[in-house]
């Protein structure tokens, strides 16, 4: 162990609150997304491609390519996620589909190794001639995330092998060295890819070339613009505000301050600069990944956790420009905050990381998904009026329900890898400490450590840790104290401690011996949360938040025209366990005001006193779960 | 006269307001536009190519066609308005150059009477294959309008004579009969002028064909389809929502309810539309553009006087939608509302259109002129911040500072034309009785009646219109009591009168005689405005109205920062009337509150109370003369 922290892998989860996703992802989501990649869902939903392109690329079959540049990936995310899942739900009939899918990618693959579709049908001779805008190492990226994901979990080589000999080919092929290609990839991932696989094969060709991609991208002269001339490729964002910085290559990664362009692009590399300034100790690198959370997570996120605020580029837009409803949030975004978040924690134990995967997590992320796991959002806005998504051309890509797949379907896939991975979020080690990040139901073991975690998160603030196993521990235990917690109490064996949070943790010493009960008692009242004063769109209106879990106002509980309700900031929420509501949720009600609505022979514009209104009873339930009864108004700001 | 009103044209205007206004466009904004159309302005300004085109159409010199395939449209806006001006300040030089343009106009028209330098230059053998997009019958149109006022104003029938040639050769391709296509154009305005150049022709062929475009329009099968597929047109607004809405042509116009689609050309249609109306009679056709009245100016227009929610289409979008931030609100959009209102006038003297008149005159007009007739806005934005315009691409087309010039330069010679003629909308006449609809100071004279207006309007309420002449005069005299007036008094010959206002007129019957002394003095406070509770955008906001002109906020005066700003509407503003600032103003002081910006270390979102605020005076300037002292932040509606 180097001075940086590392994930601890060793979790299972047992989770009154994600058990029901997962289960849904299991039994729902898994299967339901394979029918989707192969075009097996209803006719009006839109069509993927993806496994009959690599049926064509094989020769099994005959056809054009279908869908996107970079369609491939779902596959490999799909693949992914399922080897997480095997982890802690085994299903042979499923891992034999698995198989089936990556002996189909494999027959695929060429002899030299290389690997796409896309390129594999349209003609070999193009290949490696538009990084910026292909997604060849993209595809490429997921496609080693998966490998190793399904060795590690279920001991097959197969994809590692197939993965190798494309890093292969890519190595061949892109480089410093003379005569190869001095480029990047326009959509970051391959870098964290590449970081797992080292992290498995510890080979140095493949920390090199994660690093290379690192270090070259932006700097001068610029590959894409030099690839763009040689290739006559086209610039897409020329004339957009955005050019290069759609792709975070306008300038090399260590002279980036602000989270900027596309946002998931943006996570991603992130995500893989922030490994390879853990494994290489680069501080200076460290550091731009520092200023790149400060920007993306102090003055350019959602209170959802969502990113990106502009549907132009899918993209970042400036400080502080956080509209609620022509705003992107694209569930990959909230993802890959979350890997981001995590490689964060690993660098430095700060509470603040947790506290920003947590927000993410129990909000912008699993809003993606309908509740039955079958619909999805790409999209997730804070504000939504079904008229405006119908009839305002920059709100259509703001959709009032999930939708049952899209032809760019990123996000489904990376719900699965995402979720089915939970544990490996939850706890992370550094010297002789154990960080508890997330507080989920389950077993976490490392070394001497066995750490039963039992509660009721994220609807109750109760966490119960006990320690199990044979032998005394002698490590420190550090619980985070999450950001939205006001009140708390620690005992240790019924005894009431006081602990000094350090950077967000409250740092237990040990020695631990089996039977040792660790109890955290966090307060957990609804609150009111305001945005910083230069968030223009929510000046004068108040966010409600428990625990982590941020909520919203719907046309189902509230009727329509919520820009006319007011809460009164004073009152105090109820909360209450509604079993049946939504999955089971705690509802929130609050009083607030509803001005009463003008007739249209009012007119527009007159010279009045204030619209009167009248006390209502507010209904809130989290926002993730909105748009789970029909179509409707949702608003999370509202008006104080 | 039939049953219908008329315009009074025998009025001279002699107002300190506007005089202003026209005076700068005599003499800095017609001299300037003419260089400009002669692409004479610096290099940093568009482009026009106008007169260009004109030239190498007439074989005068050798190049390709420049600009928009409207560009023609430009120059003959500007005659338009050159031929009012010299009406009101005769200018022989002026008159020179403008007949210099007509001949180079002229020289430019094809035997057969065609005359479009678009495809004159690019092959005659395509035109009539685009009615949908080429515009060829928009700048037929605006030819017939310029020919007309020229004709009328200086005597010379050069351009009139062209036009009619024309025009014949329009109704040989273009009518009901066989062989004929069935169309009309893609952007109306032909309507309009075809009723002009009939008022001056009396020639039943140019009602005829100006009720046939009407009738046409938007009948099954769809002339659009037929002709995209005949001539394999492109359909840009195919997966658009406003598809063929976007030309008005989505079904007949009398069966049309909202004002939808390209607000330009939806109010020059709807124009079109009541001339048609009223010259028939026909009053299934009034009633039509009643309904888009309403639709247009009780659910879908800004407090400003602009149309036009969305940049996409430049467009109308859905009631009560009205963004001040993305808000398109052409200039020409608020110039066309103009013209519709006048018309509905004429339909039936009721005081609401001329309130809109008067809305949009002193508001969303004016604001497309800097102070120096230099620089021009196309889009009229409520609420602007700089950076947004800058960093977000959906606000891109909301400019903070006016612009030299436009590749598409529609609205700055609309605006000459429009500013040159005020006289025709000053007042009506309809029976027996004189409407006075716009209080401008100056002479209105009909009939036997010479009616003499002094009024500081709209800086001051008062208007003292005297009668003057040798005859009596036995006719009513009709005063608009406008809108935003809550308490007013009359009095003639220095005696209070009572006079329950009809339709928004105080109606005094005469007879009058020289020497009578009409008052009306109206009480001018500044008042709150609150919009109709539909709006999402305005909710909890007011703006600020004084007499018909509204108020703003600019960084210039109140520093960055406007979200943060609220007002006390409890207190009344102070007036001042500062001649030395922007031109002659009164500008507004109200007490206000500035909640304190948070520091960036704050972060995103915290659980606190409002933030603190300190109490401010809000410095108000007239909408209209906003980024007139360099580039900030400006708001209308403001958090009350």
């Amino acid at each position: 162990m180097n001075q940086y922290g590392k994930v601890l892998t060793d979790v299972t989860l047992n989770d009154r609150f994600w058990n029901r996703f997962r289960e849904t992802l299991v039994r729902e989501g898994i299967p339901y997304q394979w029918k989707a990649l192969n075009d097996q869902l209803d006719a009006d939903a839109e069509p993927s491609y993806c496994m009959r392109n690599f049926r064509i690329a094989a020769g099994r079959e005959k056809g054009d390519f279908g869908g996107f540049v970079f369609q491939d990936s779902d596959i490999y995310k799909w693949l992914e996620g399922v080897a997480f899942s095997l982890r802690w739900h085994p299903d042979p009939a499923l891992e034999a589909i698995a198989d089936g899918a990556i002996e189909a990618v494999a027959e695929a693959q060429q002899p030299d190794g290389y690997l796409d579709t896309y390129y594999i049908i349209n003609g070999l001779d193009k290949r490696w001639t538009n990084l910026k805008d292909n997604h060849e190492l993209y595809v490429a990226g997921h496609m080693i995330e998966a490998a190793v994901a399904y060795c590690q979990v279920t001991g097959k080589r197969r994809l590692l092998d197939v993965a190798i000999r494309l890093v292969d080919h890519i190595d061949s092929v892109i480089g410093p060295e003379p005569g190869k290609l001095h480029g990047y990839p326009g959509h970051p991932v391959i870098e964290m890819a590449l970081m797992r696989l080292y992290g498995v094969t510890h080979e140095e060709k493949h920390l090199r070339l994660a690093k290379y991609f690192v270090d070259q991208r932006g700097q001068a002269p610029l590959y894409f613009e030099e690839e763009d001339e040689r290739n006559q490729n086209r610039f897409f964002w020329r004339d957009s505000p955005l050019r290069y910085r759609y792709y975070q290559a306008e300038r090399p990664v260590r002279e980036q301050k602000d989270a900027e362009g596309h946002a998931v692009r943006a996570m991603y590399l992130y995500s893989g600069m922030a490994d390879v300034a853990r494994e290489t100790g680069d501080e200076g690198l460290a550091n731009a990944c520092r200023d790149l959370w400060e920007s993306a997570t102090r003055r350019r996120m959602y209170v959802t956790g969502a990113v990106g605020s502009s549907e132009h580029g899918e993209a970042f837009t400036f400080d502080y420009d956080l509209p609620n409803d022509t705003v992107y949030g694209e569930t990959c975004a909230s993802i890959g905050l979350v890997f981001f978040a995590r490689r964060m924690l690993l660098l430095e134990p700060k509470a603040e990381y947790a506290d920003v995967m947590e927000r993410a997590l129990y909000n912008g992320i699993i809003s993606g998904m309908q509740l039955d796991g079958k619909r999805f959002f790409y999209v997730n806005p804070l504000e939504v009026v079904p008229e405006a998504c119908e009839m305002d051309a920059h709100k259509r890509h703001v959709k009032p329900q999930r939708q049952k797949w899209f032809g760019c379907a990123c996000c489904p896939p990376n719900l699965i890898r995402m979720l089915t991975s939970l544990e490996e979020y939850v706890a992370t080690g550094a010297g002789d400490t154990v960080y508890v990040n997330l507080y989920v139901g389950g077993r976490i073991r490392e070394g001497g450590l066995s750490l039963n975690v039992e509660t009721n998160y994220p609807w109750e603030g109760d966490v119960k840790l006990t320690v199990t196993g044979d032998a005394p521990w002698d490590g420190k235990l550090a619980l985070r104290i999450p950001g939205w917690c006001g009140d708390w109490t620690l005992s240790v064996n019924g005894k009431a401690v006081k602990a000094v949070p350090c950077q967000g943790y409250a740092v237990l010493e040990g020695p631990w011996k089996s039977g040792d009960v660790v109890e955290l008692r966090m307060d957990m009242p609804a609150r009111w949360v305001r945005a910083n004063t230069r968030v223009r769109e929510n000046a004068g209106r108040v966010a409600l938040q428990r625990g982590p879990v941020v909520y919203c106002l719907e046309e189902a509980d509230n009727g329509p025209s919520l820009h006319s309700v007011r809460v009164g900031t004073e009152a105090r929420a109820e909360s209450r366990w509604e079993p049946d509501t939504l999955g089971g949720v705690v509802t929130l009600t609050t009083p607030g005001l509803r001005e009463k609505a003008d007739k249209p022979e009012t007119g527009l514009y007159t010279f009045r006193e204030a619209p009167d209104a009248e006390a209502v009873a507010l209904r809130w339930i989290p926002y993730y779960a909105w748009a789970n009864r029909g179509v409707g108004e949702m608003r999370v700001w509202i008006r104080a």
